[in-house]
């Protein structure tokens, strides 16, 4: 499902939600009064649009349309969705809705990305509040999957209809079950940070040693599970409640000054941000950007592999992007860009990935003529003996290719695939490959004929592909 | 640098402490009166026999000895590293740290696997008490690289001693400033926790929605960059002191409960439990085991990829593990474990892996004959132009292969090299491949001879490997 998103507020989280939306086939307006808001936006969507199709194993839709002006009304007219992402003041978020709500058609959902309030509060006056709730992203926008729903609870249809949406741009919806200040992630980040500022106030600490302290170990575990199902093997055999016995305890310990507050005052301020200076290392904003995401890419990639955790949220959408393959001639099998995880130290693309792509394409031919993995489950299944590949033209990170593939031999058990992979911008062959495969009983490990109606799929399309 | 850890307590903690220094060639003594613990032990470096290996592009060192008793003298005596990990009570590791201080050999570091103790605690009435230090590890101790070391503050000759053992297995080493109840890390961990508990108690999530709230979003980011490097870009345009301006009054808001710690009633104690049960969803301990490990090895082979964050750790060690090639033949260009992020659903190695591996052996040679990445940043390299794989048999993850390398062409521009990809255990050749290389000008993009030296060297080779 596409349709037309209106984002109000154009700032780093309002272009974030922008480039989601377009990425994924929306139409999207941006309402902003900022003169600088078109090249703030255009930034972000760079950033965007080089990172979020590597996620992915398949083409995303073609981006929608994007407008970006200082018309609020315009903007939210004839909108499916309409995200608010101004500032963070009660005042001028009750402002705001009442001039969406009057411009609105009265279907559209309203959406406000507040870490600050809770939607009560938004709904305060409001003239349909059913349809006004947070949803609360995380940055980069483009790249984290989660999005905190908070409405009346996981049965309010407010909350349904926005996590049907949000599922099908790729996120993760999770409705809260009761509304709280700060939602729940921001609460737990909340308490990190008190507690780092004091680390670094009393000299325990540098604002670099204390990211390491994160990403060098705990970080590592949340990215994959989080912070119960960690502990649940931190228990160890005894599990659960004896992990809570022994932790228990430690509870009443003196050790957080978390209400504490630290004063944020002039002193304190030049000292964080001079080792955050350091830190850098006289990187910009746009190469700590870049390095970011082609990290998150590499890690969102390396989850959807396992399918865990946020990789399976990648899994489910790469399944969504899937076509059925035409028979061709040309058999397009392989549709994608090239991601950063898949390049040398050089940018160009690693010799043994063209290897995965013919691989993919293969994979492709497979499901196509009835040898897919239900087909395997029963024992039988093609396996590749030989492999010939011409290395023709480098290719780069972030380039759209796609395969041709022909079935050159398709008779009994044999079946020789010869695949060509192609610039998108400009058809150019960058490889070839010829592959040769033979059916197999996963039993016997010998060959063996494939079942009549794989076979008869494969001499189809050998007669098909035959010049 | 290898020699002899005593281990001194064998629980989770300590065996997770014995794999590390095992698998990375030291003798290992662990001490523990329990007599089940050879059978826990036993347990835990199953599981790291199987996935710390898979880390590295390179074969670890071989194993060093093992021996588990409940002599803790006989396990401290000649040790030259010596690991407390006993109970959290201060009686029992001054008790301990007395039997160890009789027991060692002068020259030993004691350090303490505490969470709960200062050095200054663990140091009263200790006969040397500059020889005593903090270094705390994060569970799975066999994958996470950080351990907190505190004494004295960076300049503790133990701090700097204890360092470059544990950067010589892998770890990382992170010398706190100063001494602090729970050194760093689990000063951020309690303050998430204890509000964690109250978002249970107070029915807003479940355990669940807990561990997607934090795995969906901020885990991610901190897996590669920590608090401060992802609140700098979070500042956008205008910085670190615009983040603090804006963020900083959010801290006074009554968000957190943090200091209200929630009653670990007996009610409390079973919801979490049975929230846990539901989120685990039948799998026990080593299933869950299994599916950290596994989504770790992949996390942390992307971030070595990208050469980022805990990444950068895994190259620096990988980097040791490098020996020079002999010209054999045989000439072994790879030695490696088949990782589990190389395999696919059915546990087998993906074809294109067996790519990678050859594209790996290559680049051994490039390097044996001095066409390293200092003579790429010259201009000139060598190109593959075609490969061709023959798939012989299967192969696992956490299966030990090796590749031999035979120079069947070296002429000129020309080279041509055979593979074998064999399995240690039986050394069965699992497929073979021939590859052509043209050597080139990267100003040029045309083929061109090599350097007088280059080209020498590839002569040597390929008259070596003349049959």
């Amino acid at each position: 499902m596409t349709g037309k998103a209106a984002i109000v507020g154009g700032g780093v989280i309002g272009a974030g939600w922008a480039a989601r939306f377009l990425l994924n086939g929306w139409d999207v307006a941006v309402a902003d009064p900022d003169p600088e808001a078109p090249r703030k936006i255009g930034e972000v969507l760079d950033g965007a649009r080089r990172a979020l199709p590597m996620l992915y194993d398949r083409s995303l839709p073609g981006e929608g349309n994007l407008t970006v002006s200082d018309d609020l009304e315009a903007a939210v007219r004839d909108a499916d969705w309409i995200q608010e992402s101004v500032p963070e003041r009660l005042e001028i978020k009750h402002a705001v809705r009442d001039r969406i709500e009057a411009a609105a058609s009265p279907d559209a959902l309203i959406a406000s990305s507040t870490s600050g309030f809770k939607p009560s509060e938004l709904r305060q006056g409001a003239a349909r509040p059913d349809r006004i709730l947070v949803a609360h992203p995380f940055q980069p926008v483009y790249l984290l999957p989660l999005v905190e729903l908070v409405g009346d609870g996981p049965n309010d249809p407010a909350c349904v209809r926005a996590a049907t949406v949000l599922d099908g741009i790729g996120m993760y919806p999770l409705t809260v079950r009761g509304e709280i200040d700060a939602h729940i992630a921001d609460r737990l980040l909340e308490a990190v940070w008190r507690e780092a500022l004091w680390l670094v106030k009393d000299d325990i600490a540098t604002t670099e040693e204390i990211d390491e302290a994160i990403r060098m170990g705990f970080g590592l575990r949340w990215a994959q599970m989080g912070l119960f199902e960690t502990y649940r093997i931190g228990g160890g055999e005894a599990g659960m409640a004896h992990f809570l016995a022994q932790f228990g305890p430690a509870l009443k310990w003196p050790w957080t000054k978390l209400m504490d507050v630290p004063e944020l005052d002039e002193a304190l301020v030049a000292k964080i941000a001079a080792q955050s200076d350091t830190q850098a290392a006289g990187l910009g904003l746009r190469d700590l950007e870049r390095l970011r995401d082609n990290n998150l890419v590499a890690i969102l990639r390396a989850l959807k592999a396992e399918g865990a955790a946020a990789g399976r949220v990648m899994a489910a959408h790469d399944a969504r992007l899937s076509r059925p393959l035409a028979d061709g001639p040309p058999m397009v099998t392989v549709s994608r860009v090239v991601p950063s995880d898949w390049t040398d130290y050089n940018g160009h693309m690693n010799e043994s990935r063209y290897g995965q792509v013919f691989s993919d394409a293969a994979d492709a031919v497979m499901v196509h003529v009835g040898a897919d993995a239900d087909y395997v489950a029963t024992g039988k299944s093609y396996f590749t003996v030989e492999t010939s590949v011409r290395y023709l033209e480098e290719t780069h990170a972030g380039e759209a290719i796609f395969v041709e593939t022909r079935v050159l031999v398709g008779q009994g058990k044999k079946l020789k695939l010869g695949h060509a992979m192609k610039r998108a911008s400009d058809a150019t062959v960058l490889a070839t490959c010829d592959q040769f495969l033979l059916h197999v009983s996963l039993e016997t490990r010998s060959s063996c004929p494939p079942d009549p109606e794989v076979e008869a799929a494969v001499e189809r399309l050998a007669a098909c592909h035959a010049d």
